[in-house]
Parts: C-alpha cells; structure tokens; sequence
C-alpha cells in the first residue's frame, strides 16, 4: 500500500457494500448517483460485485441479444464517497483480494452480435452477417476455470472496471478512459495498487466486472466473468494530479492510456510513464523516451470497447538506476 | 419541414430561448439537467446562443489556455423537453435561420495549445512542443466573414453542435455520437431538417456552438465561432427509430457518423445511409452499396474532437429512380 | 497547362501507347520496367487503357475471385521515360481527354470478396462470412452510364491512377502513396494538372485505371472501370521538389495525402497543402493553417485501398488574396 | 527445427555471408536482386549483418538527419535462393545463435527527425517543431547492453528483419507485412523457428537488422542496433500455405501481423492464428475466438514502421488440449 497516501499504509475502517446496501447497481460512471458510503482514507471496503450482465445469463442457450438491454450492462457497485478527496488528487486503490461468489457454476462468457475484436461492430459498421451467438457456463473452483474436460485455465482474477467519476460528466461503464472505467488490463489484480485521478469533490469510486481469466485484448469482448467477493482498501494522495490510471506491483510501475486507434492508446501510455518518469525519478523527457524504446513493455486490456487500453511499464528493478 | 412529423408541416406555437431564460448554459449532453422549455410538435423556438467560448475571449492577446476552462467548454442552449417524445421516436429539426448577434467583431477564432488536427493532442499524445496560441477577432456583417483586408470569406452560417439527451450517459458537448452532438458538419445549416433519435422521455434537445463559416474538418479545431439568434422548427416523427443523425436538404439526404479512426466514422455513415435507402426507398442491401460507390458524395465534418464527424449523402435526383 | 514546366505551355511531339505498343501491362509502380517510350518535356501521350481487370470480367455471371490473380491487377500503361527528369524535379501532367473504349457494354463493376469499404478485409481481418460478389456490365454512351433502365449517370471521367516510379521500391498498382499510384481521386479530370515528384532518373511515369463514374470513397472498392483513350501532356519542372501528389484545376489547387488511418491520409494532405501556400504564395504556416480551417475543402478518394486517399484542397480565389 | 520440413529436422550444408561475399546489401525486399546463395532446405547459413544504418553512425555528435539517406536504410543481406521453393510453400527457419560483431561500442541508437512513436511523422503529419537528435553509442558485452554506469540492460538479441521477397513487389526494408520484413518482434529470437511464406521461385530470403534489446513498440524508432553473426537454418515445408509470418519456441505459437491502424495488425494476427488453430488442431472456428479470448496474448514489435507489428499468440499447454 502506497506510503504516499494519508493513510500511511495503515488500515481504516471496514466497510461492506453487498448487493442488499447496493440496491441499483450504476451502468454509467458520473457525478449524478447518491454514494453508497462514505470512507475515509485508509478504508477497506469488501464489495460484493456482479458479474457483467447482472447474473441474467443462466444457462447456455440463453440469447445474450435477447437478454441484454444496452445500455444497463456491466453493473457497478459503489459511488464510494472518498472523504476529503478534491479534484487534482489522487486515489490509491490497493486490490487485496477477490474472490469468486454464488453458484457454480459462477463463470459466464459468451459471443455477443456485432460486438468483439474480429467481427463488425457499431463502430467498425460492415454488411456482412454477424456471427452466431454462443454462451458458455463454467466452474471456477480451487483447480482453476473449468473450460473443458481436457482444459483448465488458471484462476487470474482481477478488477476489469474501476474508476473514479468524471467531473460533470456521466460515461457507460463500458468504457474507458482517463479516470478509469472499463479498462480490461488484467494487471489490475490483487497485490496491486491502482492510482486514479479525482476529478469531483469525493471522488466518487466505482468497480465492478471481474475476470477470473482474460487474454490480451478480451478478444471476442466477454472474458470469464463472475460474480465476486472483492476486498480493496482506498487511500487518498493529496495534491497528486495525474492525467492517466496508473499501477504498481511488485515488479513494475504502468500507466494505462485508452483510446482509438490502438495507437493513439498506447502513445497516451508511454507518454504518461515518461511523465511519470520525470516528475518522480527525475529523468530528463527524452532519456526516459530513449530507454523505454529498449526496455518498455506493453500490455493490450481490450481491443473492443469504445476506446482501446493499453498498459505501458518498465521494471522496478530498471527505473531507479538512474 | 418534414410532412412525416406530428405537426404536418405546420408551425405551432413560438418560444424564445434568451440568455436570461436559459440561466446556465449546459456542458454535457445529458438527461439531469432540468428543461429550460416544454414544446409541443411543431414548436417554433427562437435561441439565444452563445459562442463555443461563452464569450469570454475577447481580444486578441488572450491566451486561452489561461481563461478557458475544461469542461466547461461548448456552451448549450437547453435542454427543451419535447412533448410525446419517446425512446425510439425521431426528432425533427428544421433550422430556418442562423443570425449574428452581439457587439462586433462579433467572430472569434484561435488556436488552442494541444488541440487541432494537424498538432499532437491529449489523445495523439506526443513529445514535441505545442505550437503558440493565437486569438483572431473578426467582424461578421452583410459582406461576410472579414478576415483580412484583402480577404472576406462567405457568411454561411450553420449549427455547429446540436442533438438529444442520451439515455443514462451525460456527454461533454465537445464530443459527437449517434445522438448528434458536436458534429461540426457545414450542412446543418438552414433549410434543412436534422433527424435526430429520441433515447429518453422529452427528447432533451440541446444546441448552441454556430459557426460563420468553417472548412472541412474545422483544420486546428476553432471555426469561426459566434453568438447567434437562431431560429429553428421542432417536430416528432413517432416510431421511427434511427441510429444516427440524418439530414435532408433541397438536394440530397445525409447521414451522419461519428467515431475514431476516421474510417469508422465514414462507415458508421455510409451503412447507416444504406440502411436508410433499404427501409425508406425500397432498395436492396447491397445495390444501394453498389450505387453508392460510384454516386455517394462524403463530407469531413470535424477531424479534431473525440470523435471525428463525416457525413455520406445521396443526391434527391438520384434516390428516387430506383 | 503550366507555364512553370520547361515547355512553357507548348505542345511537343505526339506519342501513342497503344495496346499494341505496350504489350505487357505492369502491375507494380517501380524502376524495374523497360520504358515503353521515351519522350520530351511537352510531349503529347495518347495511351490505350485498360480497365483494372484487363477486361477479364465479361459477364454478370462471372466470379471475381475466380477470375482475378492477384498481384496482377490494375494493369498500367508505361513506364514513360520523362528525358531530363531528375530526382527532385516534378512532373506536371495535363490530361486533355478521356475516352470510352472498346465494344458495349464498356462499363464493368462488381463486388469482390472480402474488398470493399464496408466488408471485412484482409487488414480489417474479421471472422464474419464474406458477401456475395456481383457483376454489372454497364453501357457507356453519350448520354452516360446506363445503371439501370431508370437512372443514367452523368460520364465523369477521370484518371484512377497515376504516378512516377519510386526510387528502389516496386509497389502494386493497387496502392497509393506519394509518388501517387491508385488514388482514386475524382478530381484526376480532364482540364487538370497534376503534379508529381520525380524518384529517379526519367521520371517513369505509369497511367490506367481510368473511371467513367465514382462517388467518394469508391466505397465497395469498384468504380465503374472501363478501357479509354487518353490524352495527356506530360511536362517537366526541373528543381521544384513535391512530398505528395498535387493537382490544379481552374477553380482550386489540392493535394493529395494518402496513409492509414484515414486521419492521417487527412493530415498529410492538409500538411502539404499548407506547405504548398508557405512556399508559393508566401503564407506564414500558422496563418496558413488557421485560413484552411476556415475555407479549405476535403475529398475523399478511396476508403478501399492499402492506403486510403484524401485531397485537401484550396479555392484559388482564396489564396490569392493574402 | 520443424519436423514438417523436407530436412526433417536435420542439418545440412553449412553457408556464410560475409560482408564480403555479400557486397552491396538491399533495402528493398523484392525479385530483381540476383541471389547472395542458393541452398537446399537443411542449409546452415552464418550471415555478417550490419546495423541499420549500415555502421555509419559511429560517434555521439553525429546527426542521423545527416547522415541517412533515405530509401538506403536498414541494410539487408540475402536474398538467398532455397532450392525447391515455389509459391505457396513455406519456409521454416530456425534461429540458432545472435552474436555481436565488430569494434566496441558495438551498440548504436539514435533519436531521429520525425521518426518515432511520440511525434509527428511522415504520415501522422503535424506542424509542431521536431525532437532534437541524439546519438547513443552502447558497449555490449557478456554482462550485457551497458546503457549507463548504473544500468545494464540484459542482452536479448533478435533478428528485427526478416522476410521473403514479395511476387512482383519491392517493398522497403524498413515495412514489415505479409512476407515478414521489419516487424521487430522480439521473440524472432534463438531457438525459435519462423514461418515465412514463400511467394515466388527460390524464395528470396533476406535478413539483417539485429537487436541487442528492444522494449515494445520500438518506441523512439530505434533499438539497440548492432552487426551481427547471426546463424540460421533454413528448411522447406512444401505445399503449406501460410498469410503472415508465424513462428513457434518452446512455450508458444504466434501469428504476427503487420498493419495501420494498430488494432488492424492485431485483428491480423489473432485471425491468422485462429486459422492456424483451425487447420493443425481441429478447432472450430467459434471456439478459437472463444478461447484466445481467455488466453490469447499480444505482444507488440514495433509502433513506428510503415506497418505496426503485432504478435498473437497461445501457449503450447494450452493449443493441445483441446
């Protein structure tokens, strides 16, 4: 947990928001929503979060077109009201634990009409038929995701949608962008802290849609999603004003930019990591463009909401010999 | 004006929009603000616009990074809930007319540090230094747009930024999509009809940001805004459900799309016209994206907001020899 | 016909390339090929053209992807051998006539497999299934192009593609870039000069791919093709050095940038354009780019090709009021 | 070594090319070179490559605006004819070993004018001034890439250019596409196999363009470039017709795709590799896409060529299970 932060890396307060306290759940990410609570810097909040249709595919031959009503998809707990929050600090969101709930089995993925990486969409509006649509049940339990009798997948969770709100303005939470949202980087996983702008007084934190496991890209648009029981703990920088979600982990630091095309998202990565480069390990601007071109990594979340993300990072272990 | 809408063609009652009827002006495109007017199909209502600015750049030493305040930018008359609009129905917008207003030089234009389609922006995020900011005031009079001594360009004026409430989402008025919006396409100019798709209960229509006179792709972002008194017409088509703005003029009929790249902007257009063709005019699929190819005319909207704009039309004279 | 070129506006020699002449048509823009004739600033060239599929397509019933070999597609007349043309010199080109060639129906259009504006391709490599392809013959007469019993469309003839050889590359007809090649630009007209940059030593000028009929975008990818006669004057500007092609006609001077996305098709056109007025009508770059957010026009040539094509473009009662 | 090809799996004759026996080295990858050698599948060939700016970059103070000649860029050895190899065969080629070559500081790399991910280029045209330039000059040795006194960067070599020659194209050595070329992969590494498809008689391999390290994306351009002995096997997999570049080492298979915008080369590179899935797995289509949803990952080579450069790839614990 960051040391930055107000709360000096210790625990607050303990806080629930269950499905019950949550009551409607939010599909957009605004100012416009009443909080759920309110913590102070320090909190740990355990949300019990939905999967991202709400739990309403149940069974293989459901119709996902049938059964989903744009735009009330990819439920999200919260607003979580951050006292003394104001815009031009930041939240460090450390992800303690998350942990599949419900009945198996609990894991839901499906092929979506006119929506993923390799067919047509909205967006990229074609005339060719769209694919059949298809849905999958699987158990996730102590071996991993069960995707087949042969294969069992690892059991990676991690946080697909978090973000804090805009300042006046209410966006999908199908999206992502620089406070957030639904990134898809599969980084944002437990033993990870989460930097995000505050852009309104409070804050205003969101999360929902977990992935028990996910490729690069989220290819076809719906990773293994489920239900779960998520543990973070909030924390409050004040007076850090960041431009882009940014990460840490154990091995490397990562700023996530999102945008369309793919690389108008991953300049917006590499240049906030060069931002932060410079502001906090005082490289010069084009020796940190110059080394990240020999050591920087990159990692796609999706390549299918409105606007793509992109994690850009360099080792822990590379960016203090300076 | 459209003979498919409520009113038939025929004017209802009249309404003002003035500054001080309006209050504050609106920064999103959203369904939480509360309507400044009710309006019955066919309602003629006169607006007061503001600037893209708000009027606040008022000489040409003024730096905008310094005065203009993000988000707070694009200012819009509105919202004007329509009565009986529906989720699914269409609005039906005839601009009848777009006039001046204000002390001269009532036009202002600039370049805005990191905006513009020829820099690097927040989104095409680069290394290298922002080109100098530039303020030019100009006076707009019977003559025309006057930019230099030498030189007077057209007063042709049209609506720079105009659209429906989406559902659930508030969108910054800088932004187009499927619900209008900044689409700075020179054709939303008057004598003609823009349709519009109603997401909510009341339509919510909001409009402001005119423009004296802008190129294809409104080159570094800033036309030549001004504050206008303009007069448009509102009517409800019932049932027809669109999924982008459309327009129709003397001489041929648009649609609009928007999005990043560019090419998907042009998509979203082109099929949402081929659509238009099958469902109104009776053509199959693929003859009109046949005709198309060798008859379809394409128009750069804006090349510099978060979506780009691009407007595909068929000529009237063409249309109908199917 | 520019007075800049080394003919003063003078016609030189008459020249014609025949089928006959030409015997092998060429299928890439490169330095590899023998010239098939070799002529004088001020030439006259009077080329037989080929439709982009070597007439091969004669029947509604026949399949495209059957039919068609690709690379050897779009079959080009040339290379001409421009004498004096240097690297860093410029071609101007005047095209004096297009001509309709060959027995009816001349005309011939069609949908390809997995090609096109709105299908999936192999770069927007997607996994829907691809349409049908379709054949038209079509009959070019005085009155124009016979599309259907009702409509007739007016015959706008121009040049599809047109460009110098590269320095060392060899790239297929079907792409543009900024030697010129497969532009698809409709402004390619009769009564217009285009300009282009000379790669290497005699400049090895290719032409074909003449349309009788396209709408911009050229949007399922096949004009409406036909074989010509074609008339053009070839002149030669020694010293002046182009990074794109660039045309003029009597009422604007455009150039043509072509890349992908389209967005930065759009960008080097405009850039080049603004370049362009710096460099011969004395603009300042800034105040260049601020006049052509205000006045400048944009074309789009191709949405279909390797590279997508855009000509941005200035009036020249503009311009020259500086 | 693939067990596919015709020398199933066994060495052949062993081939150098030196500096010396290569002579003048290519910059485009095409047909009308004549062959450095002509081996048989199984050959064993160790080639001097240079770095891409052919060792004329050779201190600090040098600017590569004035130094390089563009198109005379990214020196090529080869092409190298394989015996046996027809359109629609494959190559299979083996990377044994990267060893530095040549006089300390072996390493070189550079900022360079308008070329880069972070600023404005050729194509993504904009006015702002450019980036100064800057030469590295870097000792590589057995602790690695020594990039300053406090950092040592690992030495991870890769070949960053390698193809087949195109039918009738000649394509510069500084694109990557179909046939291979400047992808900048860091995973065409030792003892990994790459699938080339071979697209006329002989094949036409070429190669050059090592790197000592390499983040992802290429950021600035340039990596640590240096010359090279690079020892490669070549084998002939007959009748095996293969899209883009392919390459398998112990842990995975990848397809690469190369293309514009980036989401484009991604699409390529996940299609290819469901057809790859498809055909030697028995998968279903649908259920490819299904999977690499979950598992696929990506790894991006550059983001600053003509092309970008995408990897798409699957564990080989997982592919067999199926």
């Amino acid at each position: 947990m960051s040391k930055k932060g107000l709360a000096k890396g210790k625990s607050g307060k303990k806080y629930t928001i269950t499905e019950e306290q949550q009551g409607e759940y939010h599909y957009v990410y605004g100012p416009y929503a009443t909080p759920v609570i309110h913590v102070e810097p320090g909190a740990i909040i355990v949300a019990e979060t939905h999967d991202a249709f709400e739990g309403k595919i149940k069974k293989t031959t459901d119709k996902p077109s049938k059964i989903l009503n744009f735009p009330y998809l990819n439920p999200q707990n919260g607003p979580i009201y951050v006292e003394g929050a104001r815009k031009g600090d930041t939240l460090a969101v450390y992800i303690k634990s998350i942990k599949p709930r419900g009945k198996q089995p609990v894991g839901t993925t499906c092929l979506i009409k006119n929506f993923g990486g390799l067919v047509g969409t909205a967006d990229t509006a074609i005339l060719n038929a769209p694919l059949p649509e298809r849905v999958k049940k699987l158990v996730i339990d102590k071996k991993g995701v069960h995707w087949s009798k042969k294969l069992i997948l690892p059991y990676e969770p991690f946080i697909g949608t978090i973000g804090t709100s805009p300042e006046i303005e209410a966006i999908t939470s199908l999206q992502p962008d620089y406070y957030g949202g639904n990134m898809d980087v599969p980084d944002v996983a437990t033993n990870t802290v989460i930097y995000l702008p505050v852009n309104k007084e409070g804050a205003y934190l969101y999360l929902g849609d977990c992935h028990a496991a996910q490729g690069d890209g989220e290819l076809c648009g719906v990773a293994i999603e489920h239900p779960t029981t998520t543990t973070i703990q909030v924390d409050l920088i004040k007076g850090w004003t960041i431009a882009n979600p940014r990460l840490e982990n154990e091995r490397f630091y990562m700023s996530i930019g999102s945008g369309r095309p793919m690389e108008d998202a991953t300049r917006r990565a590499y240049k906030d990591l060069i931002n932060w480069m410079v502001a906090d390990w005082g490289y010069d601007k084009l020796e940190a463009y110059f080394l990240l071109t020999q050591c920087g990594r990159v990692r796609l979340g999706n390549m299918v909401d409105p606007k793509y993300s992109m994690g850009a990072s360099i080792s822990k272990s590379i960016i203090s010999k300076r």
